[in-house]
Order: C-alpha cells, then structure tokens, then sequence
C-alpha cells in the first residue's frame, strides 16, 4: 500500500471491492429482503446518490460534518461545495414526497435498499459506504401501519435465517408522559432522554450520575430510580402503573398497547416487549419507537419509528404528513450470516465448454449457445491450453460439468461429458448433448441461469 | 422551482428520481441484461461510488474536467478534493484487477450494471447520473474472446425486445495497414483517425477537407478516396484489396475474419459486417472494435473493442493483460423502450385486505399474513374509510382482487372476494379464502410475489 513505485491500489479508506461470490451473497440477501417487502405491498423508489447541498444541510445536527461534499465544477471548484452525497435514505425521501406527491398513492408504501456515505471514520464494521435498507409508510394513521412497518421488518430478518426474535416497543408519548409523572419539566425532557437512552451501556448508577449532571432536580431521579432499577421483567408493570395514574399517560399506554396487542400474535419466532425506557437518538421521532434484537447480534439489528413531523420540512406551510418506518442494519446482518454459513463460492456457470484447439473453436461456440438456448448458463474455454488444464479450470471455479469434443468426437458426432463431481465421463451424441445436461442438471443442485442471475 | 418561500425539490440537474413503475421497468430490463450475461458465465462485480482522486487522474484527457470531485473533511475542506466519483466502469476495473488479480481465475468474466457521474451540461437524453452496462473479458487473446463479447451483447439487446442488429466490425490493426497502405506515417495516424471517425456525419467531403487540415498529404488522401467514396458494400472488397498487398495488412485481415466468422452464424437476428473505416473514439484500444445498431435507433447502442494495454496502468512493470469488453447504451435504450410500450402500472400487491372498522384490524392482519405466508403478496388498508374508498384505492393502484370481511360476514365465518376485472364478488369461506385466491391468480396474469421482488 502506498510504498515506492507501487500504486495504491486499494478502494479508498471505509469503501469496499465486492468480489463476485462477495456480491453474489449480498445481492442474494437483498433479493429475499425486497421479496418479502414486495409480499406487503411495499415498491421501490430510488433517488440520486448526491442532492443539492441545501436539501441535507440543518437535518442532521451535529453529524453534518460527515456530509461529503462536492465541488463546484471547473473555474467555479475554489467556491466550495454545492452539492452533497446521500447521508441516509430519509432526507431524500422526504424530498421526493413533496416534489411527487401528486403522482403518489395516498398511502405510499416504499423500500430502498441502497448505499449511502458518511465520512466517518473506518473502523471495524464501520464504513464509508453502507447500504441501508429502509421501509416507510408515508399517509397512514396509527396503530396499523406501525404494525406493519414492526411484522415486515421481523419477517424480511426472518427469510434471512435470523431467529428468535425480540422486538422492543416504546413510544415518545409514553416517554414524555413518564418524565411528567416524575416532575421533569419539558425544557429538561431532551437531555433527560439523552440520559436514559444509555441505560443498556452505564446502568442505572451511571444514567443517575448522568442525569444529576444535567441538573435534573434529586426528586425527579428518585422518582425514576425504580423504573432505572426494574428488571426487564418489572420495567413494563411498573411504566404502566405510573402511566394510568393520569389521563395522558393512559392514552400514550393505551396508543401503545394496540400496536402490541395486533403485532404479537403475527409475529414469527419472536415476542414484542413494552420497554418503556426505550429513548432511540433520533430527534424526528413523534410517536412509536422500535428496536429488532435477535439471536447471536448483541445490539438491534433493525429500528424505527413514527415520524409525523419529518415529511413537513419540504412542504413549507401545509399540513404534517403522518408517516412511519423502519431500517435493518444490513451490513451487520450480513457480516455475521457470511461468517456463520461457509458458502461454497458461486459456480459462473453450469457447464464448461472445452475447446479442443483451433478448428475447434465454431463448434465450441455453437455448442455454448445451444446449451445457453435451453437456459444453461455455459462458459466457453477461450484458449487452446491442455485438457487437464481446462478441466482443473472447471474444478477450481465450481462448474459442475465439462463438455469435450475432441477430432475422434467430431468424427463420431459425438461429445463426451464429464461430471466433476462423481468424475464419470460418458459419450453423448451431438444431437442429444443438449437434453443430457438439461437431464443431469435437473437432478443435480446446480443453479440455472435465469433473469435473476 | 426556487421561487420565493417554496424549496426547491426537484433532483439536482442532470439527475432523476424514479417513481415505483419508472424503476420496477428499469430493475426488470437490468434483470434480464443480467441474466443473458449469466448464461456466458459473466460474474458481478463491485466498486465503490468514488475513487482517490489519483486513480482517475490522466485516464480520461480532456473529459477529466467533468468528473466529480469530493471535498476534504472537516478542517481542511479548503485543501481541495481528494475523492472522485467514478467516471465510468472502465478504471476502476483496472483497479480492482490490479488489486484482487491473485484472487480472481485466469481469465475472469465480468459484468457491472451501475451508475456513474459526470459533470456534462444536461440535455435530453444526457444525464450527470446514469447507468453503464459493461461485460468484460480479461486475460483471454483472439478470437473467441472477441466473438463472445459482441454475442452476449447482442443476445442481450434481442432479450429487451430489439431486433434487426447490425455489428459493424473493424480493428485498429486493420486501420494501421490502411494507413500505412496510403502511405499515411504513423506520426499522422492518430489525427487522421480523428478526422475518419467523423464520416458517418460529415461526409467523405468533409473527411477530405478535414485530413487537408490537418497535413495529411494530398497523394495519401487520393489513394484513401475510393474508400471514402465506395457504397457500404463496396468498402469492405476495397479495403479487402488493399490490405492483402502487404503481409502484414493479411494477418490483421485474417484475425479480423476469424472473429467475423465464428461471429456470423450464432448471431441472432443480425448481421456483421467489415467496416474498414469505422475508428471509434477511445484511445485505447489495441484490437478489434465494433459498433452494434438496432432498428428503431440512429446510433450505436453498444460498442466495445479489445484494449490489451489498458490493465497494465495499475501494474507497473508488469506484462500487459489481453483483454476485451462493450458496453450498452442503457439510458437510450430504455428511453425507445418506455416509448414504444406504453405498460400498465405495477400492482404493488396482488389482493387488497380491506378494514371494515376499528374492531376488524386483527382479522384484517390475519388475513394478509396467511395470503403471504402463500406467496400472495398482500396490501392491508390502514385506515378506516369507506368501502367505496378502500375499492377506488385498489382500482387506481392496479390491485386485482379485494377482500372484504364486515360484521356479517364475520359472522358467519366468511370473506367477500371481489374480482376488481370483472366487478364479480363471492363469498368464501374465511378457511377457504387463501387456496381460492391462489386458484383465481394462477388464473390470472397478476405478478406474483418472490425473491425477484
């Protein structure tokens, strides 16, 4: 890297090559996670990688400063920057919603899988270039949509072999209907929530330190103390206690409840827990929040909420727009499945088509394309190197067959096939190779060429 | 757009939002690009969105002022850019050749479908952000490499619905025997092709005047005349002619027939044909080069050429790596192919679960959980309007059937099923209704919903 004479040659720092079989797997994993969106109605939408500078500038607090920016072009580059890549999916739909809102259902249910860029710094996990993977209801009232958002969400984890399943239920009303009941006032709500939301990582000594350090009065923390102490059992008995002693703590419950109450008994191999000290960092937030927890991940794998204020910052002056959603935390999805399944690579294709030496080679490629008119994914060997050396080519990249047709085969109007896997190599008539390998391939677990690649 | 008050929402110029029906046509028309690449073995690859500034620097000439550039970070945002967005497919594939060649087979078939940026002023059908589609073949000599390249490119066109193809073929070894045949010297070889290059549009007049321009001397321009002047049959004999007077004219011939040869007869629905003049722009390529014209279309809308120079960029002092490739012109294609099939929208589902009130919520649930759970993929209705609103919703969005379970028919333990096409609706048994459904969409032509999304 670097050194002398030798150019750098890596993807640049928190960006990463995908080699095929890395890709394949990704695309795959991808594919199963846009199936099951589709299974709820949910469309793709796309946006483009960079917006103008105004659209992301002001939404993103303290974290602008990962924003990457583009230059002005040409005598205009010392001006500075005028446009900005992507920083997440949220902001640019929020764009798109009130620039086509007209030609949108009333209820737009979309999905985008796709990259975005932050200027982080790498680290283990950590990239410059992620993929997130967004769901969004956009014009649809609680609870329903926000049981939906939660059942879609589960169910995509689920197609990816993920199991058991915690969902972690909250939402903003009950929060601020908690901080009421214990006499924190609404100018310290927000620092408050900062606080709590670290529960999971300092504890109940260390949220109480927090919090008496943002100067919230002692009997404000007294009176949360039990709540910061509950197990994770108690916790829910001891919010809704507190809750029903006023009538806004009993709607926020009550708002909650149903979410709950219709998610549960539809949720796969997993249970939904109200956790009322739940906070979730963003700021946008106005009513549910959710995190996915699942087995062998020690942190949520997908989170969301409802967000009925976001939509409104692109459309000055008309009413909020209710809408909610979700986002699985791909990159970490995937990074673990790779390491938990050792996948064979990708075969590229499902048989090698040898080319015996230069006369050869029209019937090499005509054999190819017949092979590839009956939708088998054939690889035509493009040098004349050795037999053994072909073969060994065919062994290495996974390709389940071998087609030979040397000078006696031709003359025999024949052409022999060998199966790597048993070795067995066995004469077939030109006019029959075709069918053959269909045959064979039918009984074998080879994937077969087709639009989904 | 700006005005006063109003933000303006619209993409950056030269950028494009897609709606769910504009992107479900353009992920279908990849898929099936993908898919024909996938039977010849071709495998995806993946670079990251930008590079370092360096690895794009010096590869484009003049066109380098229309790459993206990415600002520094934080403090010293003012030092300039040192990221660029990914000018075309082309480099970053040296690179990542240069960087994974130890983990990559011998000869390595590769395909990408992906967005790249350049700052062009926009026009209609000239983007800053769209979409190439490369197939490349690196480390495999002529002819077969050759062939393959410009079969899976057209087979590839055939399967988007185009026809009638013509390739026109050449090589810039046939054009330096050409040259030298004229007595063109090799210091004037390069302008000369520039002015060649243009025939197409301006005529053998203005080659003339162009090649006069530029000192070409005026017995050379004589004996190029016939050329310029002969009929589309007529060039490929005249230039035939002149190429077997030298040895070295015959073996650049002969390559280029081997190809045209084994090209011929697997071509579907197309023809190839020796188009001596033929230069096309870029600078590096090596070996034969080709164009490939479609009915319907007034331009190339796929061209490629071997550039057995290219790779050894990033592989200092290394040998040079053979290699071939093309590309499609996508954006174009799509464009004639949106207007010649006016297609109705996607249905985002395929039955509509209505709610009938606030108590019906968890029937409605229910419902769609088991129709997916049978691969039907299923919309619930998330609030409580009125029927004819629920029907009027399912209708403009294209939803085939509508389910509907009120007070009485829960009652009774049914469903109503309505078949929006016909108007037809029956009552089904609530345990019935998911096999009935499937019944009437095997039916029907509704997609179905999958991993393909």
């Amino acid at each position: 890297m670097g050194g002398t004479g030798k150019i750098n040659t890596n993807p640049p720092g928190g960006t990463r090559d995908f080699l095929p079989d890395q890709l394949e797997r990704r695309e795959e994993a991808m594919g199963m996670l846009q199936g099951v969106f589709a299974s709820y109605g949910f469309q793709r939408m796309q946006t483009p990688a960079f917006e103008r500078l105004d659209i992301l500038s002001g939404k993103y607090g303290e974290d602008e400063k990962l924003i990457f920016k583009i230059q002005k072009r040409g005598d205009r580059a010392d001006e500075g920057a005028d446009l900005a890549l992507r920083y997440d999916l949220t902001v640019p739909l929020a764009r798109f919603v009130a620039e086509h809102r007209g030609r949108l259902p009333k209820v737009f249910r979309r999905c985008q899988i796709g990259p975005v860029w932050r200027a982080d710094r790498p680290a283990k996990g950590r990239f410059r270039e992620f993929w997130q993977c967004d769901v969004d209801i956009v014009g649809a009232p609680p609870p329903l949509a926000d049981v939906e958002t939660i059942l879609v969400l589960v169910e995509a984890l689920a197609a990816l072999g993920l199991e058991e399943f915690e969902v972690r239920l909250n939402s903003r009303m009950v929060l601020a209907e908690l901080m009421n009941a214990c006499g924190i006032p609404e100018s310290q709500r927000q620092i408050a929530l900062i606080a709590l939301d670290k529960l999971d990582k300092v504890g109940s000594d260390g949220v109480v330190k927090a919090l008496a350090e943002r100067d919230i009065s002692p009997p404000a923390i007294e009176r949360l103390l039990p709540l910061l102490k509950a197990s994770a059992a108690a916790v829910g008995p001891a919010a809704e206690a507190m809750l029903r002693d006023s009538p806004g703590g009993g709607r926020a419950l009550d708002e909650l409840q149903a979410i709950q109450q219709l998610a549960a008994p539809l949720l796969k191999a997993g249970r939904i827990r109200f956790t009322p000290l739940l906070a979730r960092g963003l700021d946008y937030y106005t009513g549910m929040i959710f995190e996915v927890y699942a087995k062998g991940f020690n942190s949520a794998i997908a989170a969301g909420g409802r967000y009925d204020g976001l939509l409104a910052m692109f459309l000055k002056g008309q009413q909020t727009i209710p809408a909610c959603g979700g986002s699985i935390g791909l990159e970490r999805v995937l990074e673990v499945l790779e390491k938990e399944h050792t996948v064979a690579p990708t075969p590229p294709a499902q048989v090698l088509v040898t080319l015996w030496d230069e006369a050869a080679r029209a019937a090499a490629l005509g054999l190819a394309s017949d092979l590839r008119a009956k939708n088998i994914a054939a690889e035509t060997y493009l040098d004349t190197d050795g037999l053994g050396k072909q073969l060994r080519y065919a062994s290495d990249r996974g390709i389940p067959f071998v087609a030979i047709e040397g000078p006696e085969e031709r003359a025999a109007g024949q052409v022999q096939v060998k199966d790597l896997d048993s070795g067995v190599q066995v004469p077939v008539s030109r006019a029959d190779v075709v069918d053959f390998l269909c045959g064979q391939l039918e009984n074998s677990s080879a994937p077969r060429s087709g639009p989904a690649g």
